[in-house]
């Protein structure tokens, strides 16, 4: 079975390398496109990640396709609080 | 004097709302187009003052027209490192 050709990295409280390192496997194991994903304080992990792989690990490979940031509601009910999110699409270069 | 057609927020280290209320005002006294710009980990509170001001402060009258990331040189000589850095571009919508 091939790998798939979208893969997806969702950022959270983990060291930034981490990311990294998963976003870098996933275009090595074949991917096109990895979205790198992340709410609230991840937000800037998210952005160091993608430029960590493209700068550093993937230099001249890979760019940034788009970005969207949005709003999702988190927390129980009662307890519910706007985060911010981000998706940030990196593409192997044709 | 016209207010200038185009505004710049820098978000760093003062509470969310400062930039929030410096984005509203200048879209209020004219600008057509703000943009947010934010390095390191101040990014996180670049995406949540635009998400607070286009949809609590401003709804339906702005968008985000477009997200660049991107990584700049900081430190004195000898300890240089690598820090990302975004900016988002909101625009009255027509």
């Amino acid at each position: 079975m091939s790998a798939p050709k979208e893969g997806v990295v969702l950022v959270g409280a983990k060291p930034t390398m981490n990311y990294v390192l998963a976003t870098v496997i996933q275009f090595n194991q074949g991917a096109e496109r990895v979205i790198i994903k992340a709410r609230g304080r991840a937000i800037s992990k998210a952005v160091d990640t993608a430029e960590i792989t493209r700068m550093r690990f993937l230099p001249g490979q890979i760019e940034v396709k788009e970005i969207k940031i949005g709003t999702e509601t988190v927390g129980e009910p009662g307890k519910q609080r706007p985060v911010s999110t981000i998706e940030i699409v990196l593409e192997r270069k044709k």
